[in-house]
């Protein structure tokens, strides 16, 4: 039933899907037996390299750090623009909470960077009509989250010129429409199983969801787009557990005639309570949210975030952090740009020179920053923003 | 696993299903047994008259030679009309070929009697998805086919002041794409293996369709025909191989918050070699198509028209012509209004004082004109009123 990695039993170590993220044992997701299991690629230094090179710029953080750090076709994304070609990005969101949590925001900061540095135009798919079936949310709800999420996402700073952000319920339709049937004819109910382990107990609307997601990986999904350019490839940033996705429509894509979507992933962004799993937007104690003030992140890192620092001044001056679990520095190294100061705190805390509130106080510094700074970006977007990233248009500087 | 009388096995006697109509060991299909079967009601003479008294005028032929034979809910419906409100008529076809035959007019014409007696909004949906997917043709070919099916539709007389024709490649997205949605969530994959029959080598296309088919049943789907007006009832003339879709319908639109569709169902067009199943478009000879020519027409007829007549002309004026298998008469029962003289051929023909070659002779003449008929108004029909039927507008005789 289950050939595809999602298999449970005894031999199951960790079970990543897109609704699913459980580590062996409470232990650490590991990322390397995932790789294998998921048959992707591990990203490497050369293709960082060759990243900074093509672009001209520093990687991003999240390049640099090994959050992005696996892959499928990246490289042929890069022979594409490397030859003075164009592709173009695709990422998206499932609506299901009013706030979004750092976690969230991570792939949409990690977009906005290809964005600027490939100069590409880009598609973000709300999927409300996910949510609105696996949440049971209703219609309008869903629709509401959609645009709620779409101001947050569109206050990561996204060029309106390149991006069109779109809702399934607003959106899905004609061509969009035509590619979902063509992707769902190549797909059996026992693929489904396989691949994303649903049941004959769930509803049909479950089962015809993947396709929703696969289509816009394809430039005929939005003829206001691309029209003419059916061939143009897609590069989609996005966190590892929405492989299988893409698997199936990387499967499926040669037999109705188009490209192979590339994929760049991510690691999880790590709960407060340790690295087990990804943040959970259900327990609001697991995360910091962006509609966190600096007194709610004050306390959630103090009380919540998992230290590898030792029980005792004594012990923690004598045997140094356990860097391996501490959740400050995991944090840090996502958000802390500064690559001297972070190998300076990783050596002083990890040595136990410096003590686990001297980082808690610094990483406190570094989300209240990034959080007032998201808070102010969001508030300047305005509903008619929104309804100009949505509207259906072509893009002004799509390649240029 | 198939609790919804589409199981096979020795007790089981007849198939009938959107995809397969089949009587058992090669006779008449039973439709008492339909009936009871499916769970909807038989059409009584009580209803009939009810019809004529409510319209003012006389029940079309289908009505009174029990064409369409069983119900669900058509009272209600008479209840509404009644009392001085409206409903509206949703009918459909799958356009897997280019050519339709007779028993492809049938639901047609009934459904344009249905809207001249009484004066309502119809919506037909051709469902250009459902055969891409299950005829294995490409979305253009659909697409096409679609637009040819909808030319012999306009021909059969449909109000273009009351009538809106969509293809469901051309219109799903919207209020429309919400309410599949929203019925999906309502139905497990036990379900639809229960109702139709899929299995899980079957594509999660066939899988995804059967909401597609439920929601024209929801004036909510049609924005731009019905706005304000979520509780209109809709009332669904059909063969009786689609009651699968409906009885599906019917059991989730409560818990949408909808009205259950009513049906007025038909038996099936028997194929010109017997009254086992429903005509063929697959089989040229099983069918007279709305193509044929008047040469066509007399060569099937004298050639393949079953004969419930004897083997001499002896015998037949002695026993005289089995009236229950002849096709001729059969047929002739369809199309042949004339109410005296089809009781004059079936007594002269069932007593043997009328040859078959004679009663296939009038038959004759009622299809080359009914086909010469056909013809002459699809030639009539021209893109520019293709397009208008389907254009999303609103209706201005809606409710007038």
């Amino acid at each position: 039933m289950a050939d595809d990695g999602q298999k449970r039993g005894e031999e199951e170590e960790q079970v990543v899907n897109p609704w699913e993220v459980t580590a062996k044992d409470g232990g650490k997701i590991d990322y390397d037996k995932l790789i294998e299991k998921f048959g992707c690629q591990r990203l490497d230094c050369s293709l960082i390299d060759r990243v900074e090179r093509l672009t001209g710029r520093p990687a991003h953080v999240f390049l640099r750090r090994g959050v992005f750090f696996a892959h499928r076709d990246f490289n042929e994304i890069l022979d594409v623009y490397e030859r003075g070609e164009k592709f173009y990005l695709y990422t998206g969101r499932g609506p299901s909470s009013e706030a979004l949590h750092l976690g969230h925001l991570v792939p949409f900061m990690f977009t906005k960077y290809l964005q600027d540095a490939f100069k590409v135009p880009l598609v973000i798919q709300l999927t409300d009509d996910e949510k609105c079936m696996w949440k049971n949310l209703s219609v309008e709800e869903s629709k509401r989250l959609a645009r709620e999420n779409a101001k947050d996402i569109i206050a990561c700073g996204f060029d309106m010129t390149r991006t069109f952000i779109f809702s399934d319920f607003n959106y899905v339709g004609g061509a969009f429409y035509e590619n979902m049937v063509k992707v769902a004819k190549c797909v059996t109910f026992n693929k489904v199983v396989g691949i994303f382990g649903f049941t004959p107990e769930d509803h049909i609307g479950k089962i015809s969801f993947p396709p929703v997601q696969a289509v816009p990986s394809f430039p005929s999904s939005f003829p206001h787009l691309f029209p003419g350019k059916d061939q143009l490839r897609c590069l989609i940033p996005c966190a590892i557990d929405q492989d299988p996705y893409f698997r199936m429509t990387r499967d499926v894509a040669p037999r109705i005639g188009y490209q192979k979507p590339a994929l760049i992933e991510s690691s999880f962004f790590p709960a407060l309570q340790g690295e087990t799993g990804k943040m959970s937007a259900s327990d609001p104690n697991s995360a910091i949210y962006v509609t966190d003030s600096s007194k709610d992140i004050k306390n959630k890192v103090n009380r919540y975030a998992f230290s590898g620092g030792q029980d005792s001044i004594e012990n923690h001056r004598k045997y140094g952090a356990n860097l391996e679990v501490d959740i400050p520095v995991k944090y840090l190294s996502f958000f802390l740009e500064d690559d001297d100061e972070l190998e300076h705190i990783k050596k002083e805390y990890g040595s136990g020179r410096m003590l686990t509130g001297e980082v808690k106080k610094r990483l406190i510094e570094v989300l209240s920053e990034l959080v007032e700074r998201h808070r102010k970006a969001r508030a300047a977007v305005t509903d008619e923003m929104v309804d100009a990233f949505m509207a259906v248009r072509p893009l002004p500087n799509m390649f240029s």
